[in-house]
């Protein structure tokens, strides 16, 4: 299997993101569906961690992925043949975020009756995904270890407005100047209120613990 | 040394960005002044290969650097620390990238008639900076090992407008899934003419070849 649908996605019509955003995550709501977007710098480990968590959770829930990206459809490959859940590719051209408007067109080729939770994979990118609510129900992002312990002080919208931090390669610390303490202490201080969870996704250390945030947040969205 | 010049820059006046970007490039040329435009994802190492090729070309040029970040000034009190050389921090204000005019701004504050190698590390970031051409001489990027060999199949265009394509982290080799060959073969793909070094910015391997690829390029734009 080697083909996935890919979405060419257009330009957004809405005029106010925003509003858009919060219809859509209530639309999902009372549909019972959670929708999850996933962030972060371009290879920080996005489809790593997806592919072990889906292969944790897929038994017990109707996932569905929807991969952003610029170009190629590689990871949305990855996804199906590794998991089996449903995977589509959506192309932004050129565009360097996903608003709600996008991500709505994705979803409305991702859910077909079945799928109760849905992922998003934005576009590998620190900066803009941050400015532009994607209706997503939580907001999550990958940190890895090689990107070093600053990047809270230089990227501080998108560590504020994530729910969950997880900090991915933790097996590679040994070989670079990353201090775990210090990188928690600079997330506090952009967003308190963050969950911060430490991971290898290449060997599965710590995705336990992501899940178990994960289906607490599932369950508290189905009310 | 704590303090750094830190210049809050405007969005841009102009109507074409590129119409101002060929006049800056053409001006700085006419002054005898090289401006490297350095991009990367967060936390390739843009800081650190900085540091490494200031320091073997200070003594035969005039350099001054300008750090653009959405917040922080650590990048600009680390080069200025570190080499000696001067530096000012650049905060864009949330946005994602640097336009022709908007390195105007630095380069005023920068340019004092003795500074002949100006270097731009812009916001980290693979997307949205290859979309606006600064003005620079010439453009040059870093990819580094732990990214994954894939990024110039997912981020075409940064690929494809760099003159020089650093590969960095080469150190860390063993402990990731990195082709090397694959990778110059997808950045071929991208661009053909794009040059194309390994290094390790910590340890100073490699970076011999992309001070010899500056040297020639400088005496290029002296012409």
């Amino acid at each position: 299997m080697d083909a996935v649908k890919v979405i060419e996605i257009k330009k957004s019509v809405y005029e106010s993101n925003d509003r858009e955003a919060d219809r859509l995550r209530e639309e999902l709501r009372s549909k019972g569906i959670f929708l999850l977007n996933l962030m972060s710098s371009p290879g920080s480990g996005k489809t790593t961690t997806l592919k072990a968590t889906i292969n944790r959770m897929k038994y017990t829930h109707n996932i569905g992925v929807m991969e952003a990206d610029i170009d190629s459809d590689v990871d949305a490959i990855a996804i199906a043949k590794e998991t089996g859940v449903k995977s589509i590719q959506l192309h932004t051209g050129g565009m360097c975020h996903l608003d709600a408007g996008m991500t709505r067109q994705g979803l409305d080729e991702l859910i077909d009756g079945k799928v109760d939770f849905a992922i998003l994979e934005n576009v590998g990118n620190l900066v803009c995904p941050a400015e532009f609510d994607t209706g997503a129900t939580k907001n999550a992002m990958i940190l890895s270890v090689p990107e070093g312990d600053d990047k809270p002080l230089k990227y501080p919208l998108m560590f504020s407005i994530c729910d969950v931090v997880l900090i991915n390669k933790i097996d590679v610390m040994p070989y670079f100047d990353f201090d775990l303490e210090k990188c928690k202490e600079n997330i506090k201080l952009r967003n308190p209120q963050a969950k911060v969870i430490p991971i290898c996704a290449k060997t599965g250390e710590g995705v336990d613990e992501f899940v178990k945030w994960l289906e607490e947040e599932i369950r508290i969205n189905k009310g």
